[in-house]
């Protein structure tokens, strides 16, 4: 199934005890539709207030209910902040997350001197003007497998990861009229790891660090001297991929 | 003054006894910033629940901030909803409603099967296919000065125009990747023309009437005709231009 969201009414995708979360408010979806007591397994564990067009899940059941029908009743019970775009029938052992072979993240900054009220909820707004030119070359040197240790996590925080090696595939860093787009792709992502890299990026954009120091900056692989964690409501899971499928 | 806002929590643009308007949080934002009781013109009187993002308004001050200044401390007492985009010292004499020559709305259609949570506040969703071609056709007869009581108020009431002759400059349909555009550009629109042509013009799209009774249902002048106002929240008013300024 491939749903879309927008964050700001979750604590997440993933089910807590507390909170409503895409996961939780799904499962509920599914199991009034089908009569099916669901679990949903997700591509991508989004964060509270992030976004997603294409985050991609699977679950099993035994319904009678033909794709096309599940995808209207589901829209039909469905609260107007969560939707689901497509439902397909899974290959046998199909898992949406270890079968994933790229992801793709937008990041976009609202960047001019005023707010935007028809699109705060999807951009951050920076009004100082960031170099563009300076970002992408900022970009370049972190594209590849590398120990990104330094972008994990919250500045205060989280479980350390168990690797923090990773292999991005992508930073591509434009901009589109008066938003500049931060479009990163890769397997997998820690947690925090592309917020944390818009979070660098907007602090060379601004003048703060050159872009030369990034190389050494990743090789440090320590967190505190990174820039501030990007807000949520900037990042949406753009789409998932999939070998073989699609 | 140009300003952006979301139009679902105003109840339009004008000043009203009872009710959040942009003419009426404008007005109070201006207060706090410049002390005035200043009165805001604004060039179109958008209706509840319709967006812009480029509305222009004056108002008479004597204050003595900077218009740069002005932008920033109104933005800063604005709520999010509403924003101001830019500030400019007009010449003597500008009136921002009379002195625009031409008006741009867009209105947004969602046509795909699925709902768009993230677009769901700013897209009218259409699940059925519409044929743009024959909504291109339909469209094509109503550009030009006409008298368009076809397209006049609201289904059930309001009170009659003093004219209903308009000239309609630009009537555009467009698909925009799974959207469909309709670009509206004139000196003046009736309230709720715009929404009344797109309505009808889906209709078309959908098949219910032939585009060649477009021309027909114009000169008919009968509102009982035309096809249903389309909802509010697809609709913004994009730009308004003066002729001699910028």
């Amino acid at each position: 199934m491939t749903v879309e969201y927008e964050g700001g009414g979750f604590e997440g995708w993933q089910l807590q005890p507390a909170g409503r979360t895409v996961q939780g408010v799904l499962e509920e979806g599914i199991g009034k539709v089908t009569g099916d007591r669901a679990r949903v397994h997700g591509a991508g564990r989004t964060d509270a207030g992030v976004h997603a067009m294409g985050q991609v899940c699977h679950f099993d059941s035994n319904t009678g209910i033909a794709v096309e029908e599940l995808e209207r009743a589901l829209n039909a019970v469905l609260p107007e902040d969560l939707g689901v775009v497509a439902v397909e029938e899974a290959p046998p052992g199909f898992d949406a997350r270890r079968d994933a072979v790229s992801k793709t993240y937008l990041y976009r900054v609202l960047n001019r001197s005023a707010p935007s009220p028809l699109r705060q909820g999807v951009t951050w707004h920076r009004r100082r003007l960031l170099d563009l030119e300076q970002m992408r070359a900022a970009a370049a040197p972190l594209v590849g497998k590398h120990d990104f240790a330094t972008f994990r996590g919250a500045p205060r925080g989280p479980p350390p990861e168990e690797t923090t090696v990773r292999s991005l595939d992508r930073l591509e860093v434009t901009r589109e009229g008066d938003e500049i787009h931060f479009r990163a792709v890769g397997r997998s992502f820690m947690r925090y790891m592309v917020r944390n890299l818009v979070g660098t990026l907007v602090e060379v954009g601004r003048g703060r660090w050159p872009a030369g120091e990034m190389l050494a900056l990743l090789e440090s692989g320590d967190r505190s001297r990174a820039g501030p964690t990007a807000p949520a409501r900037g990042l949406c899971l753009v789409r998932i991929d999939y070998a073989g499928f699609g």
